[in-house]
């Protein structure tokens, strides 16, 4: 079973991860965490070039879309199918979607070229429910007190962009993408993703 | 104009290279060369990271690919397309032939994944003339003195795989990819880069 979180900065991907795979494991799940782009050494590698901030290094649209997709190929690769394949759980913070909507919806890259790179990159390994924390990006602003890094640095009009894409892929896929309202208590979120995650878990 | 060299290591690429740009300046021409990976900064790194040998990060092959690619978006947006709309003419040492050659033919990845992925990448800048300096893999391997990078120290097998997927391309496109015996004295191998060049650039 593969789970992913997405959505823009600041609505608490972190944290309801960590509270969903903590619950997980007290279910008597194995289950790990992992993060698109990271959780390998080539990943992270390439984590450190696309978070620099952009004067160190400019990186053209199309070429930041592909190191993407090269570290979530390794990704899927080392770490998300074989633990799959050992029948444990993987939690993701991000995955495709966020490559799709930040390149594409927000980044004006053709969306169909960057699903077909996409489709190449995962090599059919996708998450069975991704969920879409959502919430306005004024509070998702004000929500991140910590450093601005090349993603979070980019402007209001760009966020909001960044939602709408977000929301509007999840129209396209409401069996898999389940928005979930992120405005609310930590607590509650929490509730939904366990019901959500519980529904998928169990036998059919 | 752009043309591009490419061929298995030690066929000696470099020395034609650098001996056609200084040839097309003492014709008047402004001719720059570049590398593929490699020539701007990210691509540089990028570099760095592919040809480490394999024991310090291992790459899987479709990462790899996409690693190839995403350096290539780069150069294609930051100095071949920039010089070509200059009135330059553009020579690289490599490019998106040794990929579809290196990762496909001999790496096993699917051929049209890595040609749509490249179309991607290119985004329609491609080589007028590809230079493909062909020899005996025995030949090239007794050439090369230098240390071995990553790429080099894979087997005999899998080069002579890369001297037939190269000689593939080339069959397939007979009016782009322009082989060369390179296992002749490098000034008759000049001579006859230098006509096809010339062609190539004559007003038609």
């Amino acid at each position: 079973m593969f789970f992913s979180f997405d959505g823009i900065d600041g609505v608490g991907k972190s944290t309801q991860i960590k509270l969903l795979v903590e619950w997980l494991g007290e279910q008597g799940h194995s289950a790990i965490a992992c993060r698109d782009p990271g959780s390998t050494p080539l990943g992270e590698r390439i984590r450190e070039i696309l978070l620099a901030h952009e004067d160190q290094v400019a990186i053209e649209r199309r070429a930041e879309m592909l190191l993407y997709m090269a570290a979530r190929a390794q990704l899927v690769e080392q770490v998300v199918r074989p633990a799959l394949e050992r029948g444990e759980i993987v939690v993701s913070d991000r995955f495709l979607l966020a490559n799709v909507v930040y390149q594409s919806y927000a980044g004006g890259l053709d969306l169909e070229q960057v699903r077909s790179v996409g489709e190449v990159a995962i090599a059919v390994v996708r998450p069975d429910v991704v969920f879409l924390l959502d919430m306005p990006v004024e509070e998702a602003d004000m929500r991140m007190a910590r450093e601005l890094d090349r993603m979070e640095s980019q402007g209001r009009e760009f966020r909001q962009r960044l939602r709408e894409g977000f929301l509007a892929e999840a129209r396209l896929a409401p069996g898999v993408i389940h928005v979930v309202d992120a405005a609310r208590p930590i607590d509650e979120i929490q509730q939904e993703i366990r019901r959500v995650a519980s529904a998928t878990l169990r036998p059919k």
